[in-house]
């Protein structure tokens, strides 16, 4: 982190214009299918907002948090928004620093929409913005981690990279941390459907395998391989053909109401791939365009309605930008 | 096979200009360290050759072979070569047409460089330039894939497919068969480095282990992917990193003479990545420039000849376009 340069003297230190910023920062959908750990995307809706103020009295605080039913911690010494922001803060010699943070939810908790990272990533580019802080935001990845370290036990970066970059994100490596921008095909569209029933993170981990077969690996890895050709190729059939996963699908998939059920609704229905995001229980599906993603979303909650489960649904295209200032007052 | 479409007629039944062609197929390097099974590029030295001429008697005849020690079968029923093309001739409804071969292999046996998949493949062109085929030369894969099966026990296509058809090719899935021509950066260089100790291909499959643990399998289609973006972004450092082998290498490393102290030697003099090519014993290294590569080459074989093992070394770019007709008389 040598190379961060910030120029914080000319940022008012409370007050007046530009004290104050609002930020969005998208959900994310990580492993898509056959990428388990290493892949991710964000999506334009849901996502999270923050609205952080420079203050006058030093250290963080978290004076409001809407749209999580009480869940999440107001402590800035056990929210995952703060904790990073504080990482970041030290990492820049700012450590004494006066924030106060708003977290308004906009999307469910526990969802396998990287709903942690969601806050995280608009928490930290909050407060860079607030700092008028130049360097990339790459620079930003190693404090998101901390958080989703924090908020789901392990440093995973599938989804605060894609979160914190936009679009689809590989990490090639997490010793040392490398992540990849890949390209994606214009008009790419998704479809995120979470059905409301409580799996956490740390439980879908836990009933996976830890030894595979090194022929099933295989077959991931050429998947993995074709899906990487197909979004650089712009070959949409190749991404579909590639979206296959024989290792952690057939065993998160049954913590998921009617999984291969909607999954049959969504291939009828012309998705490019459908699968699990993240650890679910949201599922997800890839389309070539918005109507196709539309009606993908109306038959899956119309299923999930009719086994009387509740459930969210959200259509937008691929995110390519990441976290975006709303506005800053 | 229903569109492949022939005009054999045109063609002189043997004798006569026309009637015999000279075909070289290239050696490959399948795995490319992190592609266990799914990956590999062709090189443009070493290859083998086969010279093939049409006859009045039905039926297959080998009648010379050259270059292998007496090693391979003369009988046409026991060659990859005579096989493939037998059932390539079945598949186009000429079963009976009359064909002598001749093998120069110009390669080294069980060395890992895909031999007997250069003089198969070498086969089944010849016999579709004899023909005038103007089918697509990728539907003589499976016809390759026949010949593997017989001299390895499994089907892999992982060098048929890059010696058919040039360049780095991954093969994303067995069933159905699917292989993708990926890209790779101008001016890539490969020195492969063949230290004459025998590792036979079944046995070398043999001691890896069938189950990983997933984590392993994690890191590793992390760098399959970062070695797929990296040729597709033409990112020669990015390949290199990617160029790691944490489940196959270090057990089939262990039936090659040196093999940590030749990668160190190839990394000092400037290899972009090292590994085991195939199952070994044969080594290689990806290189930015054929100055660096015949260096590589000279240390490694210097080395061997220190460690009194017999070598033979060779230096070629990445082969491009797969077989080709040498002569046509």
């Amino acid at each position: 982190m040598n190379n961060i340069n910030i120029n914080a003297t000319s940022t008012p230190p409370s007050g007046g214009r530009g004290a104050s910023v609002r930020v969005f920062a998208p959900a994310t959908v990580a492993n898509v299918v056959c990428g388990f750990d290493v892949l991710g995307f964000a999506v334009n809706e849901p996502g999270d907002e923050v609205v952080m103020r420079l203050t006058d009295k030093p250290g963080i605080t978290i004076s409001k948090i809407t749209g999580d039913d009480g869940r999440l911690p107001l402590d800035p010494a056990k929210n995952t928004v703060s904790v990073s922001v504080q990482h970041y803060l030290q990492s820049i010699g700012r450590p004494e620093l006066g924030l106060d943070i708003e977290l308004h939810k906009k999307m469910p908790i526990g969802s396998g929409l990287g709903s942690s990272s969601a806050s995280t990533v608009a928490g930290l580019f909050a407060a860079k913005t607030l700092l008028d802080d130049e360097t990339d935001v790459m620079q930003l990845l190693p404090f998101a981690m901390k958080g989703e370290e924090m908020a789901c036990g392990h440093g995973h970066a599938d989804n605060v990279a894609p979160a914190l970059l936009g679009g689809f994100i590989l990490v090639r490596s997490y010793d040392p941390l490398e992540v990849i921008r890949l390209p994606h095909p214009e008009g790419l569209y998704c479809t995120v459907v979470f059905p409301d029933v409580d799996v956490p993170t740390r439980e879908a981990r836990q009933i996976i395998r830890n030894k595979v077969l090194l022929k099933d690996a295989v077959t991931q890895w050429g998947n993995i391989a074709g899906l990487v050709s197909g979004l650089f190729m712009q070959d949409i059939d190749l991404i579909g053909r590639s979206m296959q996963d024989i290792l952690v699908e057939p065993v998160r998939s049954m913590l998921i109401p009617d999984f291969y059920r909607m999954r049959e609704l969504a291939m009828e229905a012309g998705a490019v791939g459908f699968g699990i995001s993240g650890s679910g229980p949201s599922v997800f599906a890839l389309t070539k365009d918005e109507t196709t993603a539309r009606n993908i979303t109306q038959k899956l909650q119309q299923h999930l309605t009719h086994i009387k489960i509740y459930s969210q649904g959200y259509v937008s295209p691929v995110n390519a930008a990441g976290p975006r200032v709303l506005e800053r007052f």
